[in-house]
C-alpha cells in the first residue's frame, strides 16, 4: 500500500517561495511572542525588504496587525547600549481559527481553537450504546454545527479530527476499533468535508497528542519528542526531524505493541509480553482494586499503600520503565512526553523515572532526555486535532 | 544538548529556489535512468521554460551531457499513439565523485564513487595492535592520498566517514569505541578537512549503510526504511520521511538496546535482555562452535544439522522476529533491510521471517512490509560514506 496523506510533492517556484515564507511568518507569530520586523528577518534570514513586502501584503489582508512597540534587539545581542524600539506584530484574535474533534470510544469532543493556541468553545456529545454509522455521523455533524453556529461571528479554516484507531489516515476513514458501538469503516473525512466544505484533517489520537505538545504545549521549538500516552491503550505519537511519524501505511507509533517479554503475558493483538499489557490502565485499576486513576493516585499518595497496591505499582512503573529506556535508545528524542489517564499517576514517579531512564539507556555519558507530562492532560489529542489545521497553514499547505 | 549537525535553517530566497532546483535535477540523473527535458519538468513539477534554464546552465557547466534519444512519453501516459523522441540526459561519468571512508575496529576501509553510485577504486588499511590517535591519523590520511593520487583524474566533492560508534556527530568526532585500539576522542573531521581541503561528513555505519540502500540499493525511492545491521553488534539505520532519524543527540537506532526480554540476560550496556544479548555473531559463533557466519550458514543448510546448533539457530531466529515485529510496530516502515554479517544467515530464513513479522505485527490486516538484505552486503556502509557527501548535494547544501 503507497499512502498519499503524505504531503505531494509541490513546485519549487516563484509562487512555492511566496506561500512559504508567508506560511513562516504566521507561524512564527502564533506560536511565539511579538517580534518586530527587524527580528522576523533576522530569525527566518530574508531581507528587510523582503519581510515589509510580505507582512505589508499579510496587514491589508488582515491576517496581521500592529501592535505597540518592543525592543527591536534580538535577545542574543541585547546590550545596555541598545534600545531601540520598533513596531510589534501580531496576528489579531480570532483572526484564523479551526475546530478540534476527538472521537472516543464513548463519546465525541468538540472544540474551536484560535492559530495562538486559545480554546474559544468546547462541546461534546455521548454516543449512546448502539450507535451505528448512521446515527454516529449526525451526532458528529449535528456538534460540529453546534461550534460553528455558536461562534458564527468567526470563521474556521478547517476541520482536524483525532480518533482512535486503526484508522485508514490516508483515505480518511476509522475502520473497526475495538469496542466501538456498531461503528466501523465509517468514511469520516468524506462525511464532514461534503457537509461543511472546509479541508478535514484525520490522525490518530496519539500523533494529535504530540502535535498539541509540539505547537503550542510544552514542547514547543522541539524537534525530537515522542509522545507516549498510557491509558486503556499505549501508544506514541512521535516527532522526527519537525515532522510526524507516520510510517508508511500511517501505522507507525504503536509503542504499546513492542513486546518487553519475548515469553510474556498473551496480548490481544496475539503477541506476547507487550508493553500494552503491563501498563494499560484498565488492568491496572482491576488489580489495584481502586475505581478511578485519580483514587489511585490518592491511594499511591498516602502513607499506608496496601502491599498489593505497591506490588502493582511497582509492576506497573517497571513496565513503564523499560519502554522509556527504549524508546530513549530507538529515537534519542530531546523530550518524553506522558499523556492520557496514566500521567496523573505517573506524575508522582516522575523525578525518579526521568533518572531512571538516564541511568539505564544506552550512551548515557553523552546525553539527557527530559521527560514530562502533557500540558494538556487528558485533552491533548483534542487540542492537537485543531493544530492538525494550524500546520497545514504553518507548512503553507492550506494557503491563507 | 541541542544539536547543530542538523542542517540550518535556510532562507528562503531566489538563491535558495535556483540551488534546490538544480540540486533535484542532479538527484533525479544521478539515482535513476536516462530523463528527458519534458519528463523532468513533468517529475518536479515545473515549467518547461524553467527546467530548459536550467538544463543549459547545468549543460555549460559540465554536469549534465546530452546523450542519444528517448522516447518522451511519461510511464504513466504510455499510449500506443505516442512515439515523439526526445534527447536524453544525463551526467557524464566520473564528473561528480567522492570517497567514502569506513571505520572499523581493526581497520579502515576506502573507496572513490561515481555520483551515480559507480565504484571507481577502493582500498584499505589495517589497524595494527596498540594503533593510537597519532598513528591512526598517519594511516587513515595516507589512505585518502592514495585514493586521490591514484585517481588524480578526477575530482571530489567531499570526503564521507562512517564509523562504529560512538559518535559526536555533531562535532564530528569518534569518542571511545570499544575495543578500538587505543584510540580515542579523535577530531576525524577536523583532522581531514584541515588536511585535504574538502567537506567532510561524519555519521555512524549504520545510518550509512541505509543512505547506501535508500540511495542507491534496494530501497531506492523509499521513504521510510530501517537498515538493520547485525553484527558483533546489533543497530539500526532509520530513514523517517525520506531524512535520517538522527535524534536529538544523534543517538537513535540503537535498537540493539531495546529490552525484549525486561529480566533476561545481562547486556554489556548495563541492561537486562538487550535485543543485542541474543543476536549478535560473536555470541552466535561461540555457541555454535563455527569460526565463521559463512561457516555457520553451510551447517545450517546441510541435511544433519546438529541438535545444539539447531537450538542456537532457533534461539537467534525468534530474537530476531522478536525485533524486527518491534520495528515494525514502531515504524510502520515500507521496507526492512538486513545488513552487517548476521544477513548471510538471515537471508537463508528471509521468507519466513517476512511472513512470521508481517502475521505477528499490528494491524496486520491493513499493511505487508517486506524485509530484504543489503543490496550491498558488508560494504553497504561504505558506499554510505560516499553517499553521505551525495546526499548534499541532492539536498542542495553542497551546491554544485
Amino acid at each position: 500500500m503507497k499512502s498519499d496523506y503524505k504531503s505531494t510533492r509541490k513546485p519549487k517556484n516563484i509562487q512555492y517561495l511566496r506561500n512559504s515564507n508567508r506560511a513562516e511568518i504566521i507561524r512564527r507569530l502564533a506560536t511565539k511572542g511579538l517580534i518586530s520586523r527587524t527580528a522576523l528577518a533576522s530569525e527566518l534570514q530574508l531581507t528587510k525588504m523582503a519581510i515589509s513586502t510580505i507582512v505589508t501584503e499579510l496587514i491589508e489582508e488582515g491576517f496581521i496587525e500592529e501592535c505597540g512597540v518592543i525592543n527591536d534587539t534580538p535577545a542574543q545581542q541585547y546590550s545596555a547600549s541598545s534600545g531601540r524600539k520598533a513596531t510589534a506584530l501580531t496576528i489579531p484574535d480570532y483572526r484564523i481559527n479551526a475546530i478540534g474533534i476527538y472521537i472516543l470510544r464513548y463519546k465525541i469532543e468538540g472544540i474551536a481553537v484560535d492559530i495562538k493556541g486559545t480554546p474559544i468553545f468546547s462541546a461534546s456529545t455521548e454516543l449512546p450504546p448502539g450507535t451505528d454509522n448512521a446515527r454516529f455521523t449526525e451526532l458528529l455533524i449535528s456538534l460540529i454545527e453546534k461550534i460553528i453556529y455558536t461562534n458564527s461571528h468567526i470563521a474556521f479554516s478547517g476541520i482536524g479530527i483525532a480518533s482512535i484507531g486503526p484508522l485508514d489516515i490516508s483515505g480518511q476513514i476509522i475502520l473497526n476499533p475495538p469496542n466501538f458501538r456498531k461503528i466501523e469503516n465509517i468514511r469520516i473525512g468524506e462525511i464532514v468535508r461534503e457537509h461543511f466544505g472546509l479541508p478535514v484533517f484525520l490522525d490518530n489520537d496519539m500523533n494529535a497528542g504530540a502535535l498539541a505538545e509540539h505547537l503550542y504545549g510544552i514542547a514547543k521549538e522541539i524537534n525530537d519528542i515522542v509522545y507516549l500516552g498510557l491509558g486503556s491503550g499505549v501508544g506514541a505519537g512521535i516527532i522526527v526531524n519537525g515532522r510526524m511519524l507516520h510510517g508508511s501505511g500511517g501505522f507507525a507509533g504503536e509503542v504499546g505493541h513492542m513486546s518487553i517479554q519475548i515469553d510474556g503475558l498473551p496480548c490481544s493483538c496475539g503477541r506476547k509480553g507487550c508493553l500494552e499489557v503491563y501498563t494499560n490502565t484498565i488492568d491496572l485499576l482491576r488489580n489495584t482494586g481502586a475505581e478511578t486513576i485519580d483514587e489511585l493516585r490518592e491511594t499511591a499518595m498516602g502513607e499506608n499503600v496496601p502491599p498489593t497496591v505497591r506490588r502493582c505499582l511497582d509492576g506497573y512503573m517497571r513496565a513503564v520503565l523499560s519502554g522509556l529506556v527504549t524508546i530513549a535508545n530507538t529515537f534519542d528524542p530531546e523530550a518524553i512526553i506522558i499523556g492520557d489517564n496514566g500521567a496523573i499517576l505517573v506524575s508522582l514517579y516522575l523525578e525518579q523515572l526521568e533518572k531512571e531512564m538516564n541511568a539505564q539507556m544506552f550512551q548515557r555519558e553523552s546525553r539527557h532526555i527530559r521527560l514530562s507530562v502533557s500540558s494538556f492532560g487528558k485533552t491533548a489529542p483534542l487540542i492537537g486535532a485543531a493544530a492538525m489545521v494550524f500546520e497545514k497553514i504553518f507548512s503553507g499547505e492550506i494557503p491563507l
